[in-house]
């Protein structure tokens, strides 16, 4: 048994009224679970929405979770509850796509080799074949799929074969590619971007082109969920970095790329650990 | 009524063990109060020590705070719980200490005035006559109690008679004496200190000269309670401030004013919210 | 004589080339001078624009620069030089315009009362009454100048004769009005501006409302010059501050408070000491 | 040619006095050099201690580097300087010593490969063989060397051998042993260690169980010259990163690596580039 085959985290969202912890905490405590951690927000004790994540352990949890999720079934219509169970222990399977940068995809890939990053990365998907022989000294399938604007819709086809029903998570890792509405829809996963800007300054191409023509002292990086208004899905966490009028474009993407790798690094790591809930633009962060 | 007469606060240090936030959001639900906002914290879920703070709104608060207590009571012994609430309409009274310098006082004064800090500021009391000219026209009484080292226990009982049960808090805010263990007994609340380094670091007197002396390339500044051993008190806030081989330590004491400032308002805003709970020489910040 | 009476200081733009440094520091050696500190950049060293900093300390500087600023007559027009000389010593008169929020210009009038800011604050200009009973402890004249839609060319006029001339700099400190471009153009001195955001994120009205909105996790502040296109001016400084989904805009706005006046009070500080430079719309910051 | 074959850069340090400046930048001129950037530093401009970094281009400096250093030599004595030039463009050699965290060893060994990092890294040397097998594909030397307390100058001298005279720069990437005053000595080139702390604050083992124990709200890496005292010489960079008290101290340690490793990188990157000089137990970084 795996550390955290015991551990489970439910996350609750339902419009806020009175008792809502009472009940879910109730209902834990009597089904025998320990709760390790609380965290909860409402955008409003008067008529606004409620958000829960509550990390638990239970003793045999895998024999035992059907009658916790019965009993939350049982409250879970009154309350008008969205409601999900994780199993801390259940490694999540992340696809990692990238273009011709290597220092998101590898920092990723050394996370996850050092045990910090706890997921299964499946494959990485880039469009171009640069980045091979620094992944596969990994062990992790390299996929060459070359996209063009003639054949972009078959490219997807071809990467959404090669991932989708495997994978828990999708992580662009400087991928340079727009992905299409249609392949967001079919994927099946959320899909986690990193931007190099600090959004919504700069959205679109060239950022630090951008960032030195404006001439500002901070430049940043932005890890948000994709949809299908690029640059504009929940934004999970940014960071910056201080510059001065010395710094070129190439010198603003060096500084910006010791960024781009730890904010979008945090940013999985808080998604696999169920510490993210979107709430329409916005995203609550536990 | 005030805007917070209705809102109070629970907190709760016990040991750890299944069902405290069931037991306590129940008690509070049957008392029909709705809980705005909940955090917990425990050292270790076998065998730890639990730290709750749980923000509640019940309607007739007053009259009903005392049912709510018996409650509380009632469940506290089987768990051995230390508990208190504290109703977040109630201005917690402040005594501010100074010496000479200014920033800290002034800056605490106008976060007062600007209804950013919601306590009363009783008095200022300090062993030079200096800051009286700028801390008059807020209304505010100072007291000017001389210090010596011959005379220094006369001063301290000056000053608690000036203070004693007068007050839910004292603020050090940069007053350059060391108070003696019998003032911190007698005084009856306590007492947050701002020392203008990064702790442990720089313990003692001058930090920002043996700051410029090691040749660090950021200086801090560290909010926390005083205790008898001097700069070795819980630490509640720390920030820094990124300097460099041209700055003399005047220019480390005026960048660092900026940080002394910020940290202690901190400090200060998250103590009257009754979000620091003290654990041995360590502090939980919800 | 007043500290920095023998100190000046050497700004000069001017197509780069070899030879400007070896001319520049001979000649001031030749007069001299000792260079205490100099900073240069250049855009492109083939080709680009060169810019420099000197401070220098010439015994008798009052009797003497009229010497140094013909030697330097005598070598610009060779070199395609923009130059000017200021003395440290003399304090440059500043002109404060605010609205209704306090915490920029208490924060730049008690600066100057530390004698942090060396500068005269000539006045404090306004669109609204409530500030004067702050401002008038420091001992600085208010004017309460309003202004409406329909008559604010009056208005205009009105702060015109109050610092037309009589000022080097203006500093916008949080003063809630556009001011026009024949204001700007008739000042006779640059005009710096405190900006509420990141920009170019979130430029125009509301930023803490478009920042929450927007669900960013940091929050900024920007001081620029102020140009006739609004919030587009070279950017002299910027900070951030780390916020969460806890943060209504209200407390963005407390927040960002801390940062605008440190932000704003650096930009205006780096301006007085000749530090700042325009190229464009971009800055070059010694 | 490489880029950077006709850039050197002038590092002096000397007496304070009128005309330092003056004269190098008329003897650079006069040789033919264009003056790409030129930073100074005066501990005080009377009686202090004055230091520079002057680039500059010269067109086939091979042939005439030792020209430009005659007339370096003819005016070094009057003025008491000591001075150095080092070319831009020869890459300097950097041996790296680890013990079993990957973590700067692979962030060093990965800026080198992107070319962020101009340096022969020639070899790696470790007390433990953990990390062999992620070095190797990189295609530098791994060498395994065990070291015991019985053993340890066995051990350094064998380390000794593997580098002696065949570097320029040590750095200690996480290297958990203390070097002998012996092996400092005979080593030959500056060595660069990353502690993970703050210094001073937890100095000596076991920094991030010290920072728990403190309940510290930030903690800290510090990047210094190796001396015979442990921990005391002198800081060349240091970074932050806030803490709570939920982080136990392996979650410390985590959160630490990211700073190691940016801290650690910006240290080696600055001393290769000829910016960082040492003054007493300080550090002079242009």
């Amino acid at each position: 048994m795996r550390d955290g085959d015991d551990v489970a985290r439910l996350i609750v969202a339902c419009p806020d009224r009175p008792g809502i912890i009472a009940t879910l905490s109730t209902l834990l405590a009597e089904s025998g679970a320990n709760i390790i951690s609380s965290d909860q927000y409402s955008t409003d004790p008067e008529g606004g929405r409620f958000f829960l994540r509550m990390e638990f352990h239970l003793e045999r949890l895998a024999q035992r979770r059907e009658a916790v999720e019965a009993r939350l079934r049982s409250v879970a219509g009154e309350f008008g509850m969205d409601w999900r169970i994780s199993v801390a222990g259940v490694r999540q399977r992340v696809a990692l796509f990238a273009s011709r940068h290597d220092h998101c995809v590898l920092d990723l890939l050394w996370r996850r080799q050092r045990g910090e990053l706890d997921a299964e990365i499946v494959c990485v998907v880039s469009n171009h074949p640069d980045l091979e022989k620094h992944v596969l000294p990994f062990g992790v399938p390299y996929h060459h799929v070359p996209v063009t604007p003639a054949r972009k819709a078959e490219a997807e086809r071809h990467q959404l074969e090669l991932i989708e029903g495997r994978v828990d998570l999708v992580v662009l890792a400087r991928y340079m590619q727009v992905l299409s509405t249609e392949f967001l829809e079919r994927v099946g996963a959320p899909v986690i971007n990193i931007h190099h800007s600090f959004l919504p300054a700069f959205a679109g191409p060239a950022p630090y082109a951008q960032a030195h023509q404006r001439g500002v002292k901070l430049i940043g990086a932005t890890a948000h969920y994709a949809t299908e208004d690029l640059d504009e899905g929940p934004i999970i966490e940014q960071g910056v970095a201080r510059v001065s009028h010395r710094d070129t474009p190439a010198e603003l993407a060096r500084i910006g790329r010791d960024l781009e790798r730890v904010v979008l690094a945090r940013a999985v790591q808080w998604h696999l650990e169920d510490r993210v809930i979107v709430d329409g633009n916005r995203t609550i962060v536990f």
